[in-house]
């Protein structure tokens, strides 16, 4: 790239001293080329101080890049973002030990077959509080200047792929034959997610199909906060591709890549939802269906619950879950404990909405590793635990589910509903530290037990009920 | 790095079948693991998507990052933009072969070890229209969210300085003791030149002692277009640093450089204006005064005629040229043509103003370096017409200097003059294509000769009489 980069003012050119400054810097027995963008006050000033560090015996040249098409013809052209595309090509000659002619030669070449354009939605912001937009909210510049000049043409805003297109059409038609490397430069504001974007809008105008390689996007040559890109083209040929790929220090080049459209592959195959073969058992499909019809039967009352504290889904969605496995009750390898809740977790995963239909299908899911259902219940609760965030006592479901499966190891169906039920009216006097409640004052919390807790509590007791 | 990305919606979660897929793409035997950032939703989604990935095989593991300072302790900090430092070095991990478990303990030592602060002076645009910030012109937060959360706290905004510093001592108050390395996040819509002065006001912080190397600036864990920044640290142990250095292919990544205060060092030496030692030639001094006069003389005339084609100060650049040399005249090498050009040229680059200045400056310091003034004179000019970009017929001081210089070479001061008033006169009728007259209507420039070559011509003229 650079040896070395002379500043002006804000969208000024640098004064001749600072330029001849940094030319006598730099500059050894091999001599200097300055590269200079195509406005009046660079071309003075740059040209004053190789004159005069050329009456100090400086071997110094000069070259002009003037690669803008939206304004002037030739050496009336602006020079904007190619020139980094110029710089890129001089300095790879440079650094592989070309004389100064040559390092000129490969810079001159280069700006003859550099061509540039820039869009914006909205002018620079030199700042300046007073500063006001030429630019409504409905209105955007093709051809603009990256000192704040205005554009060549104001155009209207369209969606994005109709604003890039505009600008790849008017750059394809100033195009010589061939593939060409598209440089997509970044103007200041513009996020990385839009700008990845324009790529791929690129991919769908006739640019596309002159475009052998991509540069950027990034922000090589800016314009402080406008959001808005240039893109700039260069035949892809060898002597500039070669040089536009080999590695260079500035982290900020993005270096140059193969344009191809973004590759799709098909999703891998998911497992499927009913993976074992649907198997009988009397005793657990009644129990299900009862299960489920609590969680139904439950739904208002558990959404009033939920509404005084929380956003009014709690019944709903446990609803849903116990809806989701009614109605695939026919497929659910009943006969094997641990297939069953695998099984369970899958329905739920892609079926129940909210943070406690993902909780219980982490807690089935894990479970179904397990050999012995009893233990893999822990285990699933453990990692409900470690994946929700919640612990006992932050007035969650787990607050009944912990006591419940705890006296479930040892005990009956009938000791877990009272474990779960002690439980579940201890969240009354609770703080919320999980969950949406967290965000509810405590005096609206008080003596109103966790939904989530509730409804466990419920389809326990529900459950051992004979 | 990584190897596969999950993207949701818009600040949301993905979903576990997305989760899932990616993971079921990329595992093999060394297994997986998910590096997730801490919020309920991918904690819960990409647990769940573990959990099934484990059903059907596969080795996963799955750590949560924290690192957000501002706001909660511990497992309930929210995860930001520390996260790409855990990435950064549980992938050389997995790079240099690594088992899974050792990777996964290498991203949790990261994850103890990291801390970050984020300061924005607006929230983000989530692309609705409707969408009203929450802060006004005024207004900053300190430890916001990168999904358009509120921050921990609204702040006064102030000059970068005081909002660096606010931000880095925040997080210094976090770290535990030694150096760091300091990673400088943009959240989106950060101009480069703003990016680059959050480093410098970094170096004025208490926390550049405590910094050892820094990383960026550079958008790394962005917030769409949100006009802020983060700062992370984790300590420079090597560890730490070493994978943190290691070659990797995403540009995005910026690598990892020692930090240290911006270096500087003195302007090397300029030409002294006054390089050669004076002389005398009674001749050349009075053609010198008078040459002189007659600008000065002239600066109303022409100032008013520039006014009204331009912004008036035409007569003034000319009038001032003369002045420079006026006061200095008896430092001047009036006894050799060659150093007399070359001092006028650097005595015009420093004290003259305008284009015109530094035009008439590139010309005199092109002549000082030939050998016969005459045809110096005439290079000058050449260089004068290709730095400067006009050519004769552009309604310029060319088109009065080009003849004049031109008679000069096989004529005498009468010829110059006469070549110079004809060259000027014809200027009225001229199109402007070059200077500000090319932005002012052609009916105003009518029968207006251009103030430049009115200025040479009334020079010559003037020179020329007895």
């Amino acid at each position: 790239m650079l040896t070395a980069a002379v500043c002006g003012a804000l969208f000024a050119s640098p004064n001749v001293d600072a330029i001849l400054a940094a030319i006598l810097e730099v500059t050894g027995d091999s001599g200097c080329l300055l590269i200079v963008k195509n406005y009046t006050g660079d071309r003075l000033n740059f040209g004053l101080a190789a004159e005069q560090a050329r009456a100090l015996g400086k071997n110094v040249e000069l070259v002009i890049v003037a690669d803008d098409i939206a304004l002037g013809q030739g050496s009336h052209a602006r020079g904007i973002a190619g020139t980094v595309l110029v710089q890129k090509i001089a300095g790879h000659a440079a650094e592989a030990g070309a004389s100064l002619a040559d390092v000129k030669q490969a810079a001159l070449d280069a700006i003859k077959a550099t061509a540039s354009i820039g869009l914006a939605l909205t002018d620079v912001n030199v700042y300046d509080p007073q500063h006001e937009t030429r630019l409504d909210d409905h209105e955007a510049e093709l051809g603009l200047g990256i000192h704040g000049e205005p554009g060549a043409e104001r155009i209207a805003v369209e969606k994005l792929d109709a604003l890039v297109a505009r600008a790849a059409e008017t750059l394809t038609k100033h195009l010589t034959h061939g593939k060409h490397a598209i440089m997509v430069n970044m103007l200041g504001a513009v996020p990385v997610l839009e700008a990845q974007a324009i790529i791929d809008a690129l991919a769908r105008t006739s640019l596309a199909e002159r475009t052998a390689f991509i540069i950027g996007p990034a922000p090589l040559m800016t314009s402080l906060d406008m959001y808005g890109f240039s893109l700039s083209a260069i035949p892809a040929k060898a002597a500039f591709t070669e040089a536009l790929e080999a590695p260079v220090e500035p982290w900020a080049w993005p270096g140059i890549a193969p344009f191809k459209d973004v590759q799709t592959k098909p999703t891998p195959s998911l497992p499927e939802t009913f993976a074992f073969k649907a198997s009988s058992n009397g005793y657990v499909e009644k129990f299900i269906r009862q299960g489920a019809k609590i969680l139904i039967d439950n739904e208002k009352d558990l959404n009033a619950l939920d509404a005084l504290i929380g956003d009014g889904d709690a019944g709903s969605t446990f609803a849903e879950a116990g809806r989701v496995i009614l109605k695939d009750i026919d497929r659910l390898p009943l006969a094997s404990p641990q297939q069953l809740t695998a099984t369970i977790g899958r329905l739920l995963a892609r079926n129940a909405g909210g943070s406690s239909g993902v909780l219980l299908s982490i807690m089935f899911s894990t479970a179904g590793q397990q050999e012995n259902w009893r233990s893999g219940l822990e285990a699933g609760l453990q990692r409900m635990h470690s994946y929700g965030g919640a612990s006992p006592g932050d007035r969650t479901m787990l607050d009944a589910l912990f006591p419940a499966i705890a006296a479930l190891q040892s005990g009956g169906l009938h000791e877990a509903a009272r474990a779960a039920r002690k439980g579940a009216d201890a969240t009354r006097t609770m703080h919320a530290r999980a969950g949406r409640a967290a965000y509810v004052p405590l005096a609206q919390l008080k003596d109103v037990p966790d939904p989530g807790a509730e409804a466990i509590a419920r389809l326990l007791e529900g459950l051992a009920q004979p």
